[in-house]
């Protein structure tokens, strides 16, 4: 766990880690908390982590550094350090609520890519109303070939077979129409593409049905995926703003407002427990930067359901088994 | 008018065209409805509108027609007639809540690009804190070179003066991160041109910001200008839904009830008169399929708004100069 990552960090990470303990059902002997000694040791001791293992390191990536500039110069940041021991067999699991441009660079250098993986992605469970809705990608790589996305869609389909239980995920391709011919070569060669890989495959799907819960994955451009994520989140942030002033001027009675506290919950990206970074050849997951401890817990889980399931090998068992097939 | 574009066509169009009468202070005189005779005639008397023009067309372009084919085999469509109309002088600008590819396509080729306009684009007025974000493209031009970016912005700043009484419109750049570097060559070329064209140019811009109300103007690719059109809406409903069921189990008091309905009216489309699609010779606006007679009258209004100001000719002079001034 990088101790260090997110807005809230170290004590958010660590509360995250103890709420894990206490109500998740993980044992505190499979984690492994990355960063500064000093300030983690006092927040241990206050939080009863004592049994929780410490891996001290020296530097730490802020938020908006480059992930570029982060990787080559922080060789012993919490980032550098927790992937590397992923790497080396001490962990199973990379959990970062920090900067996610640091650790797809860090992830792709030190973990390296599952073997015929081109690109590894980000997807990113959304909230609909029947559940998650996989989104990949969400800016790890921000254009596109086709053989990219079709490999997203595999890995999703896989990730969410782990995580959500989903026997067979069904999988929708971003455009702006519903017409075939719609939406340029590109989307049409990859739409192609989705239709003979052996996926459960339903074709175009337009911005507003993410939301609606029509597929389980959803295939895109890194650009076009990150602004959707952003977008989502600043209309909830914007409708939330809006009801919040209108029950100021007419506070309502108290169970209007619990339903509607329950209402805008299920929005919250927290419930999903981050967003794995797919095609690299160990699990990493990435939280929201302003990640709280409930976030944080459910990441941890998510990551302990991934390792179970043996997502990482089920991935490049289906890589393996297409581009076998796809040979002439 | 197209009488006959949109889901609720053609009543909802007639009763829009009845409100902007009644309330808009548009003379009836002004008005030419395009569209069916038989299915016309019987509404226009129910409505009133016995003062109001009529040009009848045979065919109607349905709402999922391909935009290429319609505009090939339906010469004599309301879409077609109606834009005749406006390249020949009969109408000042065209109106329609119709197949929003058939109109830029017979825009294009009826009307005309405007003198030094590589691409028409089409600009949406989307809700935000401080009035509205004029998204500019949305769909008319998928993938887009960085010059047509930059006359997007032109264009935009043009609009927002004309039609939102903004003399000096901020225009932000969307992208996927706030520092330079970010976003690939696409997006650092664009904001390259952004920064030497005269205009108020605030740098790069994410999703979450477009409804913080941070610039007036986000210029962005088609395809993804289509997309945050697509999951803003979808997000508003989503979340309207949740309060809706919220609702039915915990009914609110009528105050309360009525203070939400206007937050969330705040977020309609309608009140913002319709998208313009810039950079053809003529004003077009062109409504959501889904807009009723509100949204008609608003569309009405602000194509009036746009005549009065002679925004064809302003962006024209804007477009001229820049192209002058950039000359080596």
């Amino acid at each position: 766990m990088d101790a260090m990552g997110g807005d809230h960090a170290p004590r958010a990470v660590l509360e995250g880690a103890a709420l894990a303990i206490a109500d998740g059902g993980v044992d505190p002997a499979n984690l492994l908390l990355v960063g500064r000694q000093e300030a983690l040791q006092p927040l241990q001791k206050e939080l009863g982590l004592g049994a929780v293992e410490l891996l001290h390191a020296d530097e730490v990536v802020s938020m908006d550094e480059s992930a570029a500039a982060a990787v080559r110069s922080k060789r012993s940041s919490s980032i550098a350090l927790g992937m590397k021991a992923v790497a080396e067999g001490s962990g199973s699991a990379f959990v970062s609520a920090g900067n996610t441009g640091a650790v797809v660079a860090a992830a792709t250098l030190l973990l390296g890519r599952t073997a015929g993986v081109h690109r590894p992605g980000i997807a990113v469970p959304m909230p609909t109303r029947s559940g998650p809705c996989v989104v990949i990608d969400v800016g790890a790589n921000i254009y596109c070939k086709p053989e990219h996305l079709l490999q997203y869609a595999i890995m999703a389909s896989e990730y969410c077979r782990a995580v959500f239980d989903k026997p067979t995920p069904m999988v929708g391709l971003l455009n702006i129409g519903s017409e075939e011919g719609k939406g340029g070569d590109f989307v049409s060669d990859t739409h192609a593409l989705l239709q003979d890989a052996g996926l459960s495959y339903r074709g175009f799907i337009e911005g507003q049905d993410i939301l609606s819960g029509a597929v389980d994955v959803v295939v895109c451009e890194g650009f076009v995926g990150n602004v959707i994520l952003k977008v989502a989140e600043g209309m909830a942030q914007y409708v939330g703003q809006q009801v919040h002033e209108a029950f100021a001027l007419h506070p309502p009675r108290r169970e209007v407002k619990l339903a509607l506290n329950d209402a805008f919950a299920r929005l919250d990206y927290a419930e999903y427990g981050g967003a794995p970074l797919l095609g690299v050849s160990a699990p990493v997951m990435i939280g929201h930067g302003r990640s709280q401890p409930h976030a944080i817990m459910n990441m941890i889980r998510a990551a302990g359901s991934v390792v179970e399931y043996g997502l990482t090998a089920h991935i490049a068992d289906r890589i393996a088994a297409y581009t076998e097939r796809a040979l002439p």
